[in-house]
């Protein structure tokens, strides 16, 4: 009984980082939909840092809108982590998410937190703010990556 | 001097349509781009319109949750369409994305004015206002895919 109800509360925490996880009609689109979410999260970040390391023009508006898109981005992903689908198609998602599952919904909500941090400071339009948001996410990025993301 | 205004005046237009244009690293970032936003909006969308044809169970949470997902979504894809990008990777965009912006633009704007009220529709919790909101985004779809994406 205890075995159960220890197998129905890990369920249920999954349910809990993944809402919609019995939601795609096959595990290939889960696997699509979360990368998708992460790749649109990434040109979006990726164009503010680059303004923030001076690699880009500083461009005060465009920072504020592509970072607010990547803080909306950075809560979509963690829906398409369903259960099998970690050897589907190209993912390199480690079978860790789902054996660790509380360790990677912390990652990755350590990852949100940081990028709604870096999207307040684009909103400022002041570029050092910008720069000073910008390892928090760095750092969260590639915590989860190395624990959680196949070479 | 009138036809550099001209030009001017359409790249404006352009831009307008698109802010981020510029933004991309490379043609195939901005394809995968409006892809991956496309494909983000189809898959919550189609969860909804799911429900509201009897294919799935209706859950309120969890349609209200995906429509706002696919509202969201519907303002994302606009900025992949970068000039030079009709023939680059997998897209189906058609030259007339470029040589007809402002029906294109048009035909986007219904679209996402149709989200919109399909967003607000599942937000009523009422799955008889989903239904009827359903056909203004079906039309909306198919009328741009009919005119600018190739079979």
């Amino acid at each position: 009984m205890k075995k159960f109800v220890s197998a129905l509360a890990a369920a249920t925490v999954m349910l809990g980082a993944a809402p919609a996880m019995a939601q795609f009609a096959k595990a290939e689109d889960a696997v699509k939909y979360r990368q998708s979410a992460m790749f649109m999260m990434g040109q979006n970040f990726g164009r503010v840092a680059a303004m923030a390391q001076g690699k880009a023009p500083f461009d005060a508006k465009v920072a504020a809108e592509s970072a607010a898109i990547a803080e909306t981005m950075s809560k979509l992903p963690w829906a398409g982590f369903v259960a099998g689908s970690d050897s589907v198609g190209s993912t390199k998602a480690k079978p860790e998410i789902w054996s660790n599952a509380a360790q990677f919904k912390e990652a990755a909500e350590k990852m949100q937190a940081e990028m709604t941090k870096f999207s307040a400071a684009a909103k400022t339009g002041n570029v050092d703010n910008i720069k000073a948001a910008l390892p928090g996410v760095g750092g969260a990025c590639k915590a989860c990556h190395d624990e959680f993301r196949a070479k």
